[in-house]
């Protein structure tokens, strides 16, 4: 219904009158853009203000009086105060028992007090019932209409009914309530808006400083070594050429990184004899990341994908053909098919395509909406299996592309490897090591102590 | 758990006999196809009809009775009648009194009547609890069980335990109940189903519009011109040359056209010093199609980048490039690298790539069930910084590909410029005025009115 | 919320002691892993236990009673024991009367007893209010923090309060509650955590099985034949180019199979002149797998365009196009533009692009997360209208790919046609039954049929 609510809106302009009043105390910028919105939806409303004097600012329609009067008016009170102020309402106290009392504030830093705001305005008005809303939406995105992001309200409150009556406001703006439960929610609610993409930020770090490691890598081995010993400008392949070594690196390592926690939780597993002692903390943050990794691993996949498809248009890849076969033509010499060199050339290939289309997949099944009409088994049917065959494939496809040129003397430069070799260090070991552990003389023991048997009990914790 | 429900419900047919008794008003198709799939998810079901004949149609198991003694049976009864029909059920009130009266009908045009059906049948039957719900489903989709679209079911009505009732039928069939709230929503949930695509009606007839200009503009000077004048047969480019032309431009014309509108809304703002002034209607229209314009660019993006991956394949280029080949091979001339057009080659696929990559990520993250798990201040940073991002590299891989060429006389056929050129105006407008609107003299006082702030209060409004 | 939550418990442990006191029965390895997510969330637990010894397997924090002690310090009670062992259960009855009982128990296969757990569990037990949740959780997940498929709690019973208290509990542990309602609902949860992919493993099996066939089909035709009569070793075919061809014959042909069951039911129905009859039951199944038939199609139609777009990189290709070359020059021959087998291979390439962009339109909008945002009619209109274009575009693609090869006898090996050739068998049947449908002397009585007239009402049934 989202998509078009807005527009309805527009079209159907409330015919009936029985929507009840709301009061919003406070007539600062929040609260004059949820009232206004409000208006709109339908509802008469009212303004609580120090200042009684109706401002320009003020949304058409709407009454301005004082906090006593315009809270005596409405069974919903919209607080739109800031927490430092909430102070005077505990000389409201009398007329707000029983009242709706909506909090929508936010704060500046995460935890910023120790209890959320809905808490302690409802420790200051005890008699009324508080119910937490709306502090995810800002008022630009109420007033432009653009709710893209942002129409879902959390909302929470110890009120059932209380709750009810805010999620038919949020409806009726167009907004979609999502009830969070009781007002212990709250303070994860408030906490919400202040994050920006928190899960991502060890990820792409560690994706930015290897990405910049094997830039310079590459530019020492492929750009400036040709410059010293064969004087020549190969400058232009930091366009093409360089990114298409270092995304197809990024993606093996980053996806190697995603399975190498679970090999690691299963050593520690079997070497401590039970699942009951907590892992290391980084071992912790690593495996709640590990999602994040995958999809970073994805999209430098993608990217090593185009650059590779382009390679044929490129202008310095249709000189090197056209010249090899003139001087083919010019020598009079026509070569014949290299059996093996299709093979392997083929086979490479394949081997990224079938490697691409499966981590695709999973990327597509960490979709959201996917994954939760995924149950459990499913899910690590996909994510596990589907995983590893993945792992497996752009092993397979990086070790082929290397073909016979491992041990050729002439890909060292500067005793500098091929950086592709340096990728395969990583994914190489989850894959022996999980390999290792599907021996049963350790995976009996291993699916046992994850069933919750533990090795020695008296010694565990 | 949607995607398996009714071949569960086929394994399972429930043993249980506690599902209480669902009347049914009228026997038309609808009110069949819904007996029919109450009856299979175990619930009795009796048809109340003007003719108590039993037809054939009428599913097995079900009674058929007059409507008074249908109603007596039941406490919940689907009306399953037209609205021009209702005013018969005045003469039942005394039966329909605190019985859950279920609206599921629909109109055939949009805001057809002054109120919503629910609220029409509420008004003529005031005793009754009466819940809107089951009006976006088809008779068909119940029937044949293909109901992958409407799985949802909107419910709203005053009365929250009436409303609990129809919400456990409607998850006893395997759909989703939504709870839109009270009463009021039902104008809208009955306008749902009577809509096709209304964001998407102004973005597609424009990219229509402009393709068809643009596909005419390279016509004529890509295949009337040289017919005219070399008297070539180029007919052929008209499946994939042209089309691969028109397709970059349009994605980079709607690209721009989707950050137009906030530029003006920024100027109109610091012109006016206020953001309490609604802006005129076609600029918020425009902002809210704006996902639906991106969209279509995006799919513009995605046909151009598949339209050049083929290009080495097709038959006209191996030709023209082996042409080129043997006719050097026989001028015995093997032309040197040219560094300048290596590099503009490999740079402006970068770019190209780089653009369509993050146009890609902006696609994803406008997926509903994406963007619903990501806040106001997540999502403002990727549509707003990364969209920006997406329009320069664009707008960049255009000006490379461009390269020496604008200002050759040669590439003005007939006076006309290159189509590519064309594209460049709007998005280099939207990029300039997007630069001026960062300098701090103009950023402040924006930042300011966007939080509230109104330069001259008294004139405003 | 969801991806977030994880970290903000561990950012913010609950400040509040508000939390009630949570019983769980069992001191399993589920039992206590749940109690260890619910201490982290800040609510006091008791675990009820036969023998009351402390384990060091249980959580810190957590006291061991026996069964009754355990019981009168909560209000709800989580039982995490198996089915088999409730019947001790009827001797705490006096004691668990009114108290919240929640069922978490799954069984191993699915409807293996004729009533839910959850439903055994209220007969055992009249006096409770029963719950059913927490079973689609798995205990690994509970404990490494990895939630990410199972976020999701189905939540049922026949108490509304009852119901609500653990909701709150699911969402406190950083889980989402899905009201499924009544206790009826309980059978449907506990089958749902046991289901592997149960809707996909006709279109799976299908599509192995054809694989194989067209996989030795094309061995025979492409490799083993050359091979006895020309000697020629194109083994490495096996790679990309076997591969490339079998993939677009499964992609046209299984999307056909998607459209071929709408049509056989036109067909029935017609000839029967009625909708109110069941379609015989192979049918019925057909048609519930069409999504899937469609999106392992589209599966197909995506390997072979990357398997098509690395054509111009492979060395053979590469070999073959420059020997070509070469032997040109040496000859001394340009050969001139053919415009025809430009017009062929542009056109065959551009239906090709076509019809897989439209492709990927559908499997976008079969995304959960999307079908939920599109009312009946436009999904219809996608599925439905785009769906044929698609299935148009490819056939065409198809068979202007053949071209004039079509009738020439060199492209018959021992007999056997080109691959392609029978790929398009079932798309041309279908297109023309249904092209053959829409004439209005069938599409009329259709389209009467589908609103619920009968031709013979007497017979009918």
């Amino acid at each position: 219904m989202n998509k078009n609510s807005s527009n309805i809106m527009a079209l159907a302009p409330t015919t009936s009158n029985k929507r009840e009043t709301v009061c919003i105390f406070g007539t600062g910028d929040f609260g004059r853009a949820l009232g206004h919105k409000i208006i709109q939806s339908g509802y008469p409303v009212v303004f609580g203000s120090r200042s009684t004097q109706t401002s320009s600012l003020i949304p058409k329609g709407a009454e301005v009086l004082s906090h006593m009067e315009a809270a005596q008016k409405a069974a919903i009170i919209i607080v739109a105060i800031q927490r430092q102020h909430y102070n005077f309402l505990t000389s409201l106290a009398e007329i707000l028992r029983g009242k709706v009392l909506v909090d929508v504030s936010n704060n500046l830093k995460i935890n910023q007090y120790p209890e959320s705001n809905a808490e302690y305005l409802a420790q200051l008005v005890p008699g009324a019932r508080v119910v937490k809303a709306f502090n995810t939406v800002s008022a630009w995105a109420l007033q432009s209409g653009t709710l893209d992001a942002s129409r879902q309200v959390f909302v929470c409150g110890d009120d059932m009914e209380a709750k009810q009556m805010v999620m038919d406001i949020v409806r009726a703006l167009g907004l979609t309530p999502l009830d969070q439960g009781s007002l212990l929610a709250a303070q994860e609610i408030e906490n919400y808006p202040l994050q920006l993409f928190p899960m991502w930020k060890f990820p792409i770090l560690l994706s930015l400083g290897l990405t910049a490691f094997f830039f310079f890598y590459c530019l020492i081995r492929d750009i400036i070594y040709p410059y010293v010993y064969e004087n020549q400008d190969f400058s232009f392949f930091i366009a093409i050429s360089i990114p298409n070594r270092i995304c197809p690196i990024m993606a093996l390592i980053l996806l190697a990184l995603v399975y190498l926690p679970g090999v690691l939780a299963a050593i520690i597993q079997l070497y401590r004899g039970t699942k009951y002692r907590r892992f290391p903390d980084w071992l912790d943050k690593w495996m709640l990341c590990r999602k994040q990794l995958g999809l970073v691993a994805l999209a430098f996949a993608s990217l090593h994908v185009l650059y590779t498809l382009v390679i044929p248009i490129r202008s310095f890849v249709r000189w090197r053909i056209s010249s090899l076969t003139v001087s083919q033509a010019l020598s009079n010499k026509t070569e014949p098919l290299n059996t093996t060199n299709a093979w392997l050339s083929d086979s490479y290939l394949a081997l990224g395509i079938l490697g691409f289309f499966l981590f695709v997949l999973l990327g597509i099944t960490s979709l959201p909406s996917v994954s939760n009409n995924v149950n459990w088994r499913e899910f690590r049917f996909v994510q596990s299996k589907l995983g590893y065959l993945t792992l497996i494939f752009c092993t397979a496809h990086t070790l082929v592309y290397g073909g016979n040129r491992f041990l050729s003397s002439s890909s060292y430069r500067w005793y500098l490897p091929n950086a592709y070799m340096l990728s395969l260090i990583v994914p190489c070991i989850v894959l022996v090591v999980k390999f290792v552990l599907i021996f049963p003389c350790l995976d009996k023991p291993l699916t046992r102590i994850r069933q919750g048997w533990v090795r020695n009990p008296q010694y565990s914790e």
